[in-house]
């Protein structure tokens, strides 16, 4: 008890662990539609904290090329599991716009907060250019390969009923997708050596002490935690947007991502304000990367077996969205320094997209 | 008037100023509409240049902030005046195309001269890679911004009768970009210790030896010229359009950002020459960014004043034009050094657009 | 006898010639459309080589300034005929669509093979990071410059059938790129003293020590031999198309490029494996802007004379891939190294591409 006062006090995030019972007893009683959303959806940040701390010290206890591994697929873990039950739900819109938002916030929110706040206390801040410069190419070739679907489906065939060439299209580019993930998986090992991040990472992590089986513990606890409040979460969705009158676009494009990776955000913020900015630039982009070449190709390939076949193709203010915060970012990291006033832009942009996606009709 | 003949003389931009009695005498006399136009237009050349010469004067007699401030409010009047008179008229189109000219112009034209005339004299022109870098990200952030209520508005609404929500997008993204303007002066100021340009563009000032009381009195007198010939310009657009069968969009986005623009140009293109290539490409890029994070939502939250309200919603030529423009601009400052050849390109592509924007449907 | 076998030892691609005698026995037995048309393609890609390797040496012979203008204006012969043949065809779409994959296949499909290939074998290549960064400047500007008239047209007038609106913009575009590509030559002599590129790639040419005879002769014959194989080629794909039920645009974009540069493309790749880089990247981009600023703005004013005028409009499809292939490269090639990672996600998009391409309507 009083070792998990300690923990709480060191990592005040998991406070909110406290919403769990009440969004499982408000399902229980019948509690209102938006109180179950609200509840779940505050569980869910500090249980995809928990996964992501656990992962880590697995990652210590195995080799390192399955720590590696574990990362890469764990990362975005909480991410998967609320966007595989939304499509179990036949969400697709709400699926796309959270693959949208989660790259939009790692790259203008975090990045920008980041820098804002680190540049604020440490003034102009550098990072490794060459490392950004190449996280930055990759970025954009992952990006514009996402987005190829959106762009020529239309003039291959009917995009509102897919026919089958569409569908082609978007397995294809998804097989691709993969291949160049498992790529660069092996290039950072033979290359560089394995990616530095996670070590670094380490030292500010909460789970830090844990016994091997007391994180996989938790991993299972923080795991399972996630599927039932995202069964809580998206069961709630529909009668939230008619109850409140916000869009399920904003919803999925700023809303979910947000309580997805807070516990992430968190951590790079944290390490922008330590003066770690090459970390913080890492993760932020790290994290967009694996959504685009991992999570949105896996979601095309879950979606077929679960019979509500998703498409790679974005609405149009989805691909704007994506190619301005990408080229943005790019341009950003490229020169391998940054100050609270590019942090402060990067917010901005995120501050008037989300003005938009919020006036758009429901 | 010895001392005026010898300011004419190493100034001949002023002789221009000889239009400005025909203009005036013109609108007593009722001469036809393009003889009013041209006079007038003529006139607002050396009297946006007077503008530019005595602010820095006044600039150079207050305290360094409030000089800075003078020099980011005044540094665009000219044009800021011709486009609250054409707000009053209603035409808002005119007013939106010469936001679009006067970024384009700064960037293609502009940038395009000075690397041109001044390659050809010094060959490889170097300027601070670093800086050049920073200001064409700031760059691309601002007219990204600018551009998001163009891009997203169609999805919110109808754009052609500006619904409630439409407004509110371009507002909300008003009222952002003048806080990021002011965050950059600020910024300016406490990490670089205030723009280099003012001081150094003195040198070739022609308001060398000016008094305050001079400084001011012109400053009053070219104030008022700009806004009765602005009166008289905006006044014979329509007939003008009429008459030679131009589009008051080609009036609005090469015509009306040249006049405002040409003494500052001027001096853009004299640093070139003298082999001061950075101080060439810092008034070509601040101008622009004083346009699009300043002038741009000022006129959004004057015209909403005046019952005209204007909204941050460009047309497709225009999105194109300024995308390209950016692009370009940003690729060919950030290496940080400049040929003759590049100078070319750029014109090349303001004769281009210019070209295009010329066979423009009236 | 036996030199020549000991040359195609050396240099087995010329064993391809060996298709020739059988496309024009098939034409004359009157062979399928099908065989005609692979036994045609299959010789231009020796002959294309030996138009490339006889310049060359032709090169080598002359003063430094006509070789340069031979290297010009010949790099990409074998390509320019097939365009005008299928000009004189009235196959515009067809012309379109090789001009498009002829810049993808240098920036994506060689670029991206060499990248892979050389990284494979050397790791991290290094290259010149300023001329790199200048001449993807370069190309971007070109590119633009190429779109302008597919970007804005469809406000002047109708696109379908050209008004002479349309066509006036089409044929200043072109003007303003050839002087552009002229400026250019000049640029590279005045200033660089000339491209380093001819004489290095002479180390591995096939013709080393060829006679100014012989190399004369060679060009006459393989120039000959381009045209009547481009004859039988273009006179098939209709036929071939209505049979394979593959579209005329993706023969276009994939198929004639290839072709008609598959013994430079094993230059470049070469040149990559023997780690030097610099060449390949600079072999593949001056190719793209040899075909964006020369070839397609000659291809307008050819088109003119032979009464089927081409305009510089791209449709949809070729302009999102140009965009895509141009940005990419340019981001790649800027940053002055690359990696086998780099080279694979280019001939992803490439693929993705490819796939898209294949699966559009006939």
């Amino acid at each position: 008890m009083k070792k998990i006062l300690s923990f709480l006090r060191k990592n005040p995030l998991y406070i909110l662990l406290a919403a769990l019972p009440f969004a499982i007893l408000g399902a229980i009683v019948g509690w209102s539609a938006t109180t179950i959303f609200v509840f779940s959806a505050i569980a869910i940040i500090p249980l995809a904290g928990l996964i992501g701390a656990s992962t880590e010290i697995l990652a210590h206890h195995t080799t390192p090329k399955i720590g590696a591994l574990l990362n890469a697929t764990l990362g975005n873990a909480a991410e998967l599991i609320i966007t595989i039950v939304a499509i179990r739900e036949g969400l697709l819109e709400l699926v796309k716009a959270s693959i949208t938002g989660s790259i939009l916030g790692n790259l203008l929110l975090v990045l920008g907060m980041a820098m804002l706040l680190g540049g604020l206390r440490h003034g102009i801040q550098q990072f490794d250019r060459k490392q950004a410069s190449s996280n930055s190419i990759m970025l954009v070739l992952s990006v514009i390969i996402l987005l190829i679907p959106s762009l020529l489906s239309h003039y291959i065939g009917d995009i509102e009923t897919p026919e089958p060439k569409v569908e082609a299209l978007s397995l294809g580019v998804a097989a691709v997708m993969i291949v160049l993930y498992v790529l660069g998986l092996i290039y950072s090992y033979k290359v560089i050596g394995g990616p530095v991040v996670a070590d670094e990472r380490g030292e500010s992590a909460p789970a830090q002490g844990w016994s091997l089986k007391i994180a996989i513990g938790v991993l299972v606890f923080a795991t399972i935690g996630v599927v039932i409040m995202s069964e809580l979460l998206v069961g709630a969705v529909e009668p939230v947007i008619q109850m409140l009158g916000i869009s399920e676009f904003f919803i999925g494009v700023i809303f979910i991502p947000i309580i997805g990776n807070v516990a992430e955000h968190f951590v790079a913020v944290q390490m922008a304000i330590k003066n770690k900015m090459a970390l913080s630039v890492e993760i932020a982009i790290a994290s967009s990367l694996q959504i685009a070449l991992f999570v949105a190709p896996l979601l095309v390939f879950i979606s077929l077996f679960m019979g509500n076949p998703l498409t790679l193709i974005f609405n149009p203010l989805e691909l704007i969205a994506l190619i301005a915060g990408v080229i943005i970012a790019a341009l950003v990291s490229e020169d391998g320094e940054s100050n609270w006033l590019e942090g402060a832009e990067l917010m901005a942009i995120y501050l008037i997209l989300g003005l938009a996606f919020f006036l758009m009709p429901t």
